[in-house]
């Protein structure tokens, strides 16, 4: 089963190195991780003529469309919420029909972690908005997808320091994507 | 053309005034705009069962499973990225061949907002991940999903007082998606 790796990952200094641990484990439990920095396949000529940016974002879907399940980091990226880059990831493949596993190394409620951002207890931030609170581990719109696709959220609790390094949350997700794939 | 809202509006204090504000807009323009707050015709039984938070994450995916196109609001939620709800939807009907338009009211690029927000004039932040900078609005996932579709994103520059209530770059998305429309 080939399964992409949705992430912030990408953005490590040592992005090729985080690449190849997640693959290893997925090899481990007889997985095809595909990296968003893998080369694609037959990639269409045309797409040389497009800025690089938009190039990436073709070849990423074009990805997804060959794997038969996803995995996403959902550690808080930037304020309460994961990278928007990987939960675009993920609503394509919850659209495609693909199971949507999905991991995060912050275990904290949303809403705990929107309040602590926000520097408030109130219910709404200070422009008015409200402060989602459905004890999800994110927007619902997330979990929704995650669970809806019959996926599950595996949540680690790990330092700070160690949130995007620590691989314990990803390796629990990938074991049970293998053992449901398995089933 | 039923086009679906997407945008975190719905967290506003008067979220059915302002979805009825989007609504009378895409009248105008001869659209009919979808909410995320309306009432799914036939929703199925089974949800009933099913938790509040994760109801209306599949009553927002089955809103835009009936769409032809979508409207996203980018205009960036509580970081530097737009609410990943939104996001999630955009990747959502992008993976469905809808056209994706977009409009935010902060007009400054990712790379800029992003170093704002951290504090930072480097390249990295200090867990040392990259801060992409491509000269988009967004991460290239979200763009890259506008541009593929054959949508537009519209920018506007509005006072941070009035980001969530002008309606001027909204309105010039849905007046340029209902002219590719009639087209």
């Amino acid at each position: 089963m080939r399964v992409y790796l949705a992430g912030p990952d990408v953005f490590l200094p040592d992005a090729a190195a985080r690449a190849a641990a997640l693959k290893a484990v997925c090899d481990r439990h007889g997985l095809h991780g595909v990296s968003p920095l893998d080369a694609l396949a037959d990639e269409p000529a045309a797409w040389s003529g497009l800025p690089e940016a938009l190039r990436i974002a073709r070849r990423n879907e074009a990805h997804i469309r060959t794997c038969q399940a996803l995995v996403a980091n959902l550690t808080p990226f930037r304020g309460p919420s994961a990278d928007v880059g990987t939960v675009l990831e993920v609503g394509f493949a919850r659209a495609l029909g693909l199971p949507v596993w999905a991991w995060s190394n912050d275990p904290r409620p949303f809403a705990e972690r929107t309040r602590a951002f926000l520097g408030t207890a109130d219910g709404r931030d200070a422009e008015g908005l409200l402060v989602e609170d459905f004890a999800l581990h994110d927007n619902l719109m997330i979990e929704g997808a995650v669970l809806a696709s019959g996926g599950t959220l595996v949540l680690g609790d790990v330092p700070a320091p160690a949130r995007w390094r620590d691989l314990g949350a990803f390796t629990r997700c990938v074991a049970a994507l293998a053992r449901q794939a398995a089933g």
